[in-house]
C-alpha cells in the first residue's frame, strides 16, 4: 500500500470520496463510466479522475478500462473514513470521521476534540493505540490492523444520573453489530463487556464531562477484538479475552463492521433521545448474561457480595437480591458469574 | 501596590512566605526579630530579608525597626496564596494554591490543570474572570478585586451517582463560612445557590469527568459576592443578586474568607471520605431554604411542576410531593419558591 506517510485521514459527510465509493460499493463488480461517477459525486470528470488517483494512493485498487470506465477491485485493509462513510445511513453519528494510523488513546484524543468544540457524532478511529485504556485505568491491548478502536462524541441533553444508560445503549449497539456481521451469539456482561462463548471480545469505555445536573459531553469508546490472533494477546489478562475471529466468526470485514456499528449506534441513540430508553432497556435485558444468574460483586472497597441479579434500574444500576432477601442497587464493580443459576 | 506585572502567584504548603506570614499573623502587632523569623521559616536571616522585600513588592506593608525587627502593618488587597495559606489548617485542600490576576474561568483553567495531573486539593483563585460562568452556561459577573472566584480540584473515589453530594457539601462549606465571617444568615437554594435575605450571594459550579462507574475529577467552583457594589452588577440577572457587603455583612476580609472556606471544605470533605455523608446531609437540610416549602420546578424540557419539597435523597435529588400525592425525584432544574409554606 502506498501512502504510508499519511497519518490521519479525515472525512466529512458529503465528501467526494464518500460519494464515489458509495457508487462503486452499490454496483458490485460493474464498471462505472467517468460520466456516471461525475454525476454521482457532483463534480467534473477531471475531479473524479484526481480523486480516484488519490484513493489509489490510499490502497484502493481500481481497474480502469478506457471504453467502460472504472471498477473497484479491492478496498485497503485500513479503516478509511470515506470507505466507512460510503453508503452509511445515519442521522447524528459520523458527520465527521477521522482515522489515525496510531494514537495514544482514541478516548483521550476525542476528549481534546470535544473541548475544542467538536460536534456531536464526531467519530475518531485508530488502526492501533499505544496507550489503549480499559475501564478503571486498565490497559487495553491495541495491536494494529486487526481490531476496532473507536470513539464517538455525544452531547446528550441529559442529567449525569442518566449517563450510564448510554453504556447500556452502546453495549446493545455492539451486540447487534456482532449478530449482523457474524453467526456468533454475543452476551452483555454488565457493565462494560461483551462476551462470546464466555470470553471477552469487546469492551466499552464511556467517559463524560458534566456539571452537577447536566451532561456536557459523553465519549463512547469501543474496543472490539475482530481479527486478533492468540499470540497478539498479552500473557496476563484480568478476564479471558478473545476475538470474533478466534471464536469462529470468520475473518471480519473491519470497514463493514465499523459502518454497521455506527449505524446501530445512530438508530439506538435517536430512539433514546426520542424518550424511548425503555425499549433499549428491554433489548439490553434480553442480551444480558447476568439476569437471573448468581454473581459475585467486587467493587474494590466494600466486602465482596453475592446474590442473584433480578433486574436493572432505570439508572443502569444492577439490582442484586442478596441471600438475606434484601435487594441492593449495584452502581459499580466487577461482576462475575458464580456458575449457578439463581 | 508594586508588582502589578505579576500575573500569577503560586504557593505550595511549606513555602517560606507562608511560614513567615503565619508568624506575623499569629503575633498581632508585635515586632518579630530576624532571628525569630529565621527560626520560624527554617531559613537564614538573609533569606528572611529577601522574602520580606519580595512580599513588599506584592503589596505587603512591613514596618522595620533596627533594634526590634519587623512588624506586618497591612496585607495587600489581593488574594495572595501565601497570605491565604498562612495559618491555614487543612489536610487535603490547598497543598498548592495559585492566584491569577485575571483568567477566563477558574473552572476551565482547573480542568486543564487536572488533565495535566494536578494533585487533589489544588486551589486556583482569580482576582477577576473575563469569562466567568455559572450553571448551564450562564454568565457569572466577575469584576476584579471585590469577590471570590475559586476552584478546587478533588479526585474522590466515588461513583458519578454520588458526585452531586459534593455540591451539597460545597454549599454547606460556603454557608458555614458566611456564618463564621459575618452576622448574616445564609440559606441554601437547591441545587447551586446560596442566598442571604432572599438574594443570591454565591453560586456553585461543580464539574466532573467520569467513566461510567467511577469519577475521575471533580472541580468545585465557587463564586462568592463579597464586597461587590450595586453598580457592579449587570442590569439583567436571572435571579436577584447581591453581595455580603450589600446585605449588611460589612466589608469582608477576602483573604480570611477564602482561608476559612478552604478549611471548612477540607473538614467536610474529610468527613465525607470517612463515610459520613449522612452528617453533611443533616446540616444541609438544616440550611436548606426549600424543605417543607411549596416550589415550582422548571427543568427546561418537561412541563413546569409544583409541589412541596419533603426531603432530599441520598443521591442529592430533591423529593417533591405533587398535589396528586405522588412523590417525585428532581435531579435537575430551577426551583423557585411559590411564596407559600407547604
Amino acid at each position: 500500500m502506498k501512502g504510508g506517510g499519511v497519518q490521519r485521514i479525515e472525512s466529512h459527510a458529503g465528501d467526494i470520496d464518500r460519494l464515489l465509493l458509495a457508487s462503486f460499493l452499490s454496483c458490485g463488480e460493474e464498471f462505472l463510466s467517468g460520466e456516471d461517477l461525475s454525476a454521482a459525486a457532483l463534480v467534473s470528470r477531471t475531479s473524479v479522475w484526481k480523486r480516484i488517483e488519490a484513493l489509489r494512493d490510499h490502497g484502493f485498487i481500481f481497474e480502469s478500462v478506457p471504453s467502460r470506465g472504472y471498477r473497484l477491485v479491492n478496498l485497503p485493509d485500513f479503516l478509511h473514513p470515506a470507505a466507512i462513510a460510503a453508503g452509511m445511513i445515519t442521522e447524528r453519528v459520523g458527520g465527521t470521521l477521522v482515522t489515525h494510523r496510531e494514537i495514544g488513546s482514541t478516548n483521550t484524543a476525542m476528549a481534546r476534540l470535544a473541548e475544542a468544540g467538536a460536534e456531536e457524532g464526531t467519530v475518531l478511529l485508530a488502526e492501533s493505540q499505544s496507550q489503549g485504556k480499559g475501564r478503571l485505568g486498565r490497559v487495553w491491548a491495541s495491536p494494529g490492523g486487526v481490531n476496532l478502536y473507536c470513539s464517538v462524541l455525544l452531547r446528550p441533553p441529559i442529567s449525569p444520573f442518566d449517563a450510564p444508560q448510554l453504556t447500556l445503549l452502546s453495549a446493545v449497539a455492539v451486540a447487534r453489530t456482532i449478530t449482523a456481521c457474524s453467526t456468533l451469539v454475543p452476551v452483555i456482561k454488565w457493565p462494560n463487556d461483551i462476551l462470546v462463548n464466555g470470553r471477552k471480545v469487546a469492551g466499552l469505555l464511556n467517559e463524560m464531562t458534566a456539571e452537577t445536573d447536566r451532561v456536557a459531553t459523553v465519549v463512547l469508546g469501543f474496543g472490539v477484538n475482530l481479527n486478533m490472533a492468540s499470540e497478539q494477546f498479552p500473557p496476563e489478562l484480568r478476564y479471558p479475552a478473545s476475538s470474533l475471529f478466534l471464536e469462529g466468526g470468520g475473518r471480519i470485514n473491519r470497514i463493514a463492521f465499523t459502518r454497521r456499528l455506527l449505524e446501530e449506534l445512530d438508530t439506538l441513540y435517536g430512539r433514546y433521545l426520542g424518550g424511548g430508553y425503555g425499549a433499549i432497556r428491554e433489548e439490553w435485558i434480553s442480551l444480558c448474561g447476568v439476569i437471573n444468574r448468581r454473581v459475585r460483586v467486587d467493587d474494590g472497597g466494600a466486602p465482596t457480595r453475592e446474590g442473584v441479579v433480578v433486574g436493572i434500574e432505570e439508572s443502569g444500576a444492577l439490582l442484586l437480591r442478596r441471600d438475606d432477601g434484601g435487594v441492593e442497587s449495584i452502581y459499580t464493580g466487577d461482576v462475575s458469574l458464580c456458575g449457578q443459576t439463581g
